[in-house]
């Protein structure tokens, strides 16, 4: 137990219109450092669902981006693929949110609570799932782990009412949670935070990247 | 004096290769809101140099961005154009660093010491300059500085020899800085810090932001 604990910190592109929330991104990030761990950043390599102009919020129709080579913005190039994630090398792993995480890690986006998820994404989460090993989601990531596990899992996306209701269709218990809070999922080691999904200053996205890397290493006994 | 202090954030792109650095860009935003402050970010509209895939570290032939767009991603959409900058809705700017403010907003990246300025961004720094108020330069950035002050203004760009001899070249006196370190000339009130120009961690990085804004606040007289 002298070892750093390990992050995964799994990308969905680099932006919140399209991809990963970059605050979130960054500061989940730093928490893992000041707290003392070490982190990999990871992304599926695939094509992003579409790329929006974030200057206009528009569509930019025409063009195409691949989810890991923008995710290795966030990185500065020290990002690997999904596939060659393997649970026996971390401790924990974490999803930042933004709308990478509803529309190019599951089809939440545009599905709601048919929506299906990345193969590679389902098969990290759950090969983590399979090690015991706890996992953190952030922003909107949470419907990921709501469609993999429903069941009853207890998680929270802030106090949105309709994103509430969807989360609930795919059998998951959803709890409201404020600024920095963490809802703490002990059956399934499963801990997330709103973050972006309520109208948040910075600072208050640093504490939930904070609280959630904390409840992560309370998971893992440290 | 009991207004948040007012700060522009001058971003390059998004991504560490050809645009802003992105962990530094997101750790100024946060410095600032932590220690009382309020932000907005500003970009000059124009085409980036050229568009770098950060996951193999080459150039992306034939594909082509825009600095204020690709900025508004780490901005979340809250961006403006440098021509719509005034000095006196601000009491002080910052420059992030990242290839980008040596690509897009100088072509110090190519032509070192014989480099010329964006004039939207030259523009912007002898505006804040006429009004003697503070101005930030992370990483790189400080090459910004030294060409368009000149006259022995002191800067940090950290250790790099040859990085430091060019600043020189160009009129500028080059103080050595370790991580997390400011240099501060108070005449033109230019306070610089080395962030990714040192082997850093994004802890180190979040420490340079923060000391870089402390000092601007201090120039301000808060």
């Amino acid at each position: 137990m002298t070892a750093k604990p390990r992050f995964a910190v799994v990308l969905s592109g680099c932006g919140v219109y399209d991809g990963a929330e970059i605050h979130e991104a960054v500061l989940t990030l730093l928490a893992i450092d000041r707290l003392g761990g070490a982190y990999q950043c990871f992304a599926p390599d695939r094509a992003q669902m579409h790329v929006v102009n974030h200057l206009t919020g528009q569509e930019a129709a025409g063009e195409s981006r691949n989810v890991l080579v923008e995710a290795a913005r966030i990185a500065r190039g020290a990002i690997k693929p999904l596939t060659a994630f393997s649970p026996a090398d971390f401790d924990a792993m974490i999803f930042p949110g933004g709308f990478g995480a509803a529309k190019n890690l599951c089809t939440f986006a545009t599905q709601g609570a048919e929506c299906t998820v990345d193969p590679d994404t389902e098969a990290a989460v759950k090969a983590m799932a399979a090690a015991a090993k706890p996992m953190g989601a952030l922003c909107i990531a949470p419907a990921l782990m709501a469609r993999i596990f429903g069941n009853g899992i207890d998680v929270t996306i802030g106090n949105d009412d309709g994103t509430a209701k969807a989360i609930e269709a795919m059998g998951a218990k959803h709890t409201q949670a404020a600024h920095g809070g963490v809802v703490v999922d002990k059956a399934r080691k499963v801990v997330t935070s709103p973050c972006y999904m309520l109208d948040s200053s910075i600072s208050q996205i640093a504490d939930g990247a904070e609280n959630t890397v904390k409840a992560l290493l309370t998971l893992m006994g440290r």
